[in-house]
């Protein structure tokens, strides 16, 4: 498959193959901080409706490869999808987040659940993914994604965003085992789903853990790691037998980077608290490492920016196995011409360290 | 000091002295999750008020300890007293937060800032110490607390609680040095306000650290640790020559914990992200550790609330050094029967890792 992108630098550096400078690309690179994503949405009407028509959601996953020199595309799509296959009556309510009509509670709401069929109930991103393959053209690859097992529980749980995760943990600790049931499900709703991307053409894919960081370190591998690598393990072949790369990164998670890379994963996201040569020379260069620089550093000016891309590229250091990207999704306030900088920042300072 | 102490368990630990059973407090142990705390809340009309009237303060300083067999006291206050003082504008918006009227944006700003005079525009801190000293009668020691500096700098620059730190970060990256000049002077405030509580009478002092791991592993050093390490470095002995123990408490901060250790405090916080015996053996018993259960274990009941005491204190271990505390402050839901059944708990069950 990868021989056939005109640029295939994300899966060469997914895989520690040589490459001619690190790729990059930028989560949530199509979002709120482009004025032609913000028009979109307005078009759209609201959050749901953009990422349930394919058209829509293709037109948003290809405006910042228009802008920036960018090395790969992500579906526009999000991690609430599955839950909202399964009925729990997905909302957006504005400036508080999503919020879930039936939240999942009791023994009895788990049961109640079903893993969904990803090419009739989650259709509308599968005719995304196979619209955004068209579109590209094998220009970059395009990353699909789902939110781990356990980020995307304690929505379901909790029924909102939560800082607390109240309701969530309080299951975990009193009634552990109606969240693994629960988990489990998720865990098999969401190999499913990213098979069915892959089956529509994604080349890499990526699982964010989101809320694994709120995790206590006694909890982190049974409750949220054991599921990702059920998925990971689960993972199917592109039509041609290729193997998909895979992405996993757990906000939060640098303390647990050793149990990370038990996974199977080809690639670890890393947050900005950890340096990143660090990383490296911990895992031992076992995998492929994606990050990581501060998000905030883009709230500066170009020279500040290329002097801090600067050092993430030096702190990894030479060779491959670096996908550059932030520690976190960029924010909404911030200048899209920031963002020109930091990618072509990166190809340009990375190319010494691949000679 | 201590000797005067009826239970100097928390001295003890805090300096690695023999103890018979492991101390315990709970970060905000005087807070919303008590039905009288909400309602002498009521009583002071506001949050502001009821932290500057010092028999109020007093009053719900006590009221875990007329529940609990907790052993220590913390100073009822809160972390934005100095910049309040320092005449920025401090109000509590409801279900938003603390807001600052005058944000500190420029190095104009910063340069009419001024070091409050703790014994006058801080002099309700220290009624309020005086008061509660009187009240305890030596039952526990009293625990006095600021931010750090990078905590208290964040609100002040953005205005506001973040998430993002867009405007705080911003000026890190872009105009460190008034960052830095803004840092100093607040250190400066926080030493003297310190050591004016411990002329008042604070027994243990704590730098809560709420926001340093936010920071980038590049920046926590020169932003955050160095700044509270010229705290401690600067603190007083109390009126009869002891030395005050100071605790240190990055939230977030698992990953620098020998650099912490660096800072000098006897005593370092540790939230639940991290195995608090794996946190000793990394620290060589050359530091006391305050930690660390995961909060949301109190959403549950008795019987898991007793194992998962049990098992941080069988993680820690035998021998001194250990004052268990939640990894976080305490939730407003949480019922306080189950904080009883922890500290009961930490007691009983402690014991046989004294003998």
């Amino acid at each position: 498959m990868s021989s056939e992108l005109k640029n295939d630098r994300l899966i060469r550096a997914l895989l520690r193959q040589s490459v001619d400078m690190t790729p990059v690309w930028i989560m949530r690179q199509a979002g709120r901080y482009l004025p032609e994503y913000r028009a979109t949405r307005e078009k759209a009407g609201d959050f749901i409706t953009l990422c349930k028509t394919p058209e829509l959601a293709c037109e948003v996953t290809l405006q910042p490869l228009a802008r920036f020199a960018l090395d790969a595309a992500i579906l526009f799509s999000d991690i609430l999808t599955i839950p909202d296959a399964m009925g729990l009556g997905l909302s957006i309510v504005e400036k508080q987040g999503p919020q879930f009509a039936r939240p999942v509670r009791s023994k009895a709401d788990i049961e109640k659940l079903t893993v969904p069929d990803p090419e009739t109930d989650l259709r509308y991103v599968m005719d995304a993914v196979r619209l955004i393959r068209r579109e590209l053209d094998g220009s970059v690859p395009l990353i699909g994604f789902a939110g781990s097992p356990w980020t995307i529980a304690t929505y379901m749980v909790e029924g909102r965003s939560s800082k607390e995760f109240s309701l969530a943990k309080g299951m975990l600790y009193e009634e552990p085992a109606n969240l693994h049931r629960l988990l489990a499900l998720l865990a098999k709703s969401i190999t499913e789903y990213l098979n069915a991307q892959i089956a529509a053409g994604v080349q890499v894919v990526m699982i964010f853990d989101s809320w694994g960081g709120a995790l206590a370190q006694s909890s982190y591998r049974e409750f949220s790691l054991d599921y990702m690598q059920q998925i990971i393990d689960g993972l199917d072949r592109d039509a041609d037998g290729n193997k998909i790369p895979s992405i996993l990164f757990t906000k939060g998670g640098g303390l647990w980077l050793d149990a990370i890379a038990t996974a199977g994963s080809d690639a670890i996201g890393l947050d900005w608290t950890m340096d990143i040569g660090a990383a490296r020379r911990q895992l031992k260069d076992g995998v492929a490492i994606q990050g990581n620089l501060d998000t905030a550093v883009l709230y500066s000016n170009p020279e500040v920016i290329r002097n801090e891309v600067a050092k993430v590229l030096a702190s990894y250091g030479a060779g491959s196995g670096h996908i550059f990207n932030l520690g976190h999704g960029i924010h909404p306030g911030i200048n899209p011409d920031n963002v020109a900088v930091l990618v072509d920042a990166v190809h340009e300072l990375s190319q010494p360290y691949h000679q």
